[in-house]
């Protein structure tokens, strides 16, 4: 596979097939490792960061579930690549100089001299954590059975930044909450999720905004819990978010229905008919839809093409697509058009 | 025809086929006219009005034009039906205790003791005044011919506000301007406009607001000049102003045509999807629609829907419709189901 094929596949953790779809965008799972010997990326000379490249990828083309997958270098990649790069979430930071070794379907990454040596990453659709868990500890075997891991008896795994020491392990699912924002209660929830320890980010990970009523819930704690307990634990307090929120849907649409219900549809109605549409309106317009598929008011085949649509529409994949450069009200054109030809589809 | 049939009929005049109809809604004369020997309305005793208002009738019936048409009083009409005859354009007050003799297809129709003892009206679809001028003068003889009007040689026709004396004669044409409104050059347009002596009033006549870019432009002067002068100068203003919307229409989309077309294609998504509109969203995103059949972009087949639409979703009007009294959140809800249904048709 070649990296311009990327913008051609769809990752297959994008499908709409997993478990409370309704609700949970994706399940992923991240491991951070670093090798013995080396200075963290942060502080390690050029020399050192390519010979644990060459060491790292050397292991990881070990494993068979990168038979077939793609391996780029951030550094060869234009400023619209890693844009586009960090869209498909292969790559959290624009910062660094990173490789990245990708298995077919975009299910099981690995990134190389990002915050740490190694960051293994497995995802599915839906909340699947049960089905990341097994592929992304056969990844780390077979990593460690070839490499030299830095790791403590008393700490675990070391990482560059102290909030990953112990399993190195977040566990964390992309949540749509629509009814929870809608009625005001998200805020109190997010008090209560955090006070148990764990954390909620925006729906392009740290630092990001809260953008189309997406969070991305995760284990804040890494250290003196061992990675099962770790994946029980987020699956339950997501388990318990899913809940709630399918809770607060059928009391709002008791209470408000009609007023739902109107938001829900004049959202289609744009989404089907705007001639420009910025980022942030396609994705707060989409949740809007995404609400009514799953209560039940719009057809469930879109909710595929919607999923499709939030990393298609996104800046660098409608100039990828479209195989060139384009100002900021280009793009609003570009994109209405694109969302109108896929929704045309159903 | 009876008062209750109104409901169930649609006034010819909303047809689209009248010219220019893609900014001329309708056209319209009235003649004001008095009988001589009794006091004005604002002014006589019950008995009087009694007396206008059965010889009016008498001689209404003499004129073919009221044939299998309606009369109906509006001391007899409750509260629903009197706004419902406001939004047909019947009548234009809610104050007075009036009688309305009505020719089929609310072509023409005679207002009895409003604010004169006779308000001759007569309607046509798109700029038509020359199709009005015949009918309403042709009325006017056979009413003069069987009752006698307060007429001066030096004044011309009495009538009971002052700014009617002379001929008691007020052409007016229904335009849909979005193109001067969106270039803001409408204060200007109107400024021009009333400094040649003519007036502008809003969508439902003197007093009401100017919604979703309608605006009735009328001559002031009616003293000092013969009627078919004030017949020809109106329509050659109304001329003048179809031509510079028409040039700013070209203008708009050539300097910003993605914008409004996104804005017509927005308004006709939320049109064809809401669940709740209340009157005013309904006229001014049909506003935008209307835009858009004019400039080409959508069908034309459109227009007599929103045409019919401008006069079904006014209040009254749904109410009578689903044939009960319903407070504003039920007709917003009612109203967006049935613009629905409407623009099904298509």
């Amino acid at each position: 596979m070649q990296f311009e094929d990327l913008i051609d596949t769809q990752p297959l953790w994008l499908n709409e097939e997993g478990l409370s779809n309704e609700i949970v965008l994706s399940s992923r799972i991240r491991l951070a490792r670093n090798l013995e010997g080396y200075r963290f990326p942060t502080r390690a000379r050029e020399k050192e960061l390519e010979d644990v490249s060459e060491l790292v990828k050397d292991a990881v083309t070990k494993s068979p579930y990168f038979a077939n997958g793609l391996s780029f270098k951030t550094k060869h990649l234009s400023q619209l690549d890693i844009e586009f790069v960090r869209e498909r979430h292969l790559l959290s930071t624009k910062k660094r100089i990173v490789d990245c070794v990708v298995g077919k379907g975009e299910i099981v990454s690995v990134l190389i001299n990002e915050e740490d040596h190694i960051r293994i990453q497995c995802l599915a659709s839906g909340l699947n954590i049960k089905a990341v868990y097994p592929v992304i500890f056969k990844i780390d075997e077979i990593l460690s059975s070839n490499l030299t891991y830095a790791f403590r008896n008393d700490f675990g795994y070391l990482t560059s930044c102290p909030t990953n020491v112990g399993t190195g392990m977040r566990v964390s699912c992309l949540l749509h909450l629509p009814g929870l924002v809608l009625t005001k209660e998200i805020n109190k929830l997010l008090d209560d999720v955090m006070s148990r320890g764990f954390s909620v980010r925006g729906l392009y990970g740290e630092g990001s905004e809260i953008e189309g009523n997406f969070f991305q819930l995760s284990n804040q704690i890494t250290l003196g819990i061992d990675e099962e307990e770790i994946a029980t634990k987020t699956e339950k307090e997501i388990r318990n978010v899913i809940d709630l929120e399918r809770e607060t849907r059928d009391k709002l649409m008791r209470e408000a229905g009609e007023r739902v219900e109107d938001k829900i549809w004049r959202s289609y109605g744009i989404l089907k008919n705007a001639r420009m549409l910025s980022q942030e309106e396609f994705v707060n317009l989409s949740s809007a839809v995404r609400l009514g598929i799953g209560i039940g008011l719009i057809d469930n085949t879109y909710l595929k093409l919607l999923n499709y649509l939030l990393l298609y529409t996104a800046p660098a994949h409608l100039q990828k697509m479209k195989g060139k450069i384009m100002d900021a009200d280009t793009r609003d054109i570009e994109r209405a058009n694109y969302v109108r030809e896929v929704l045309k589809r159903t």
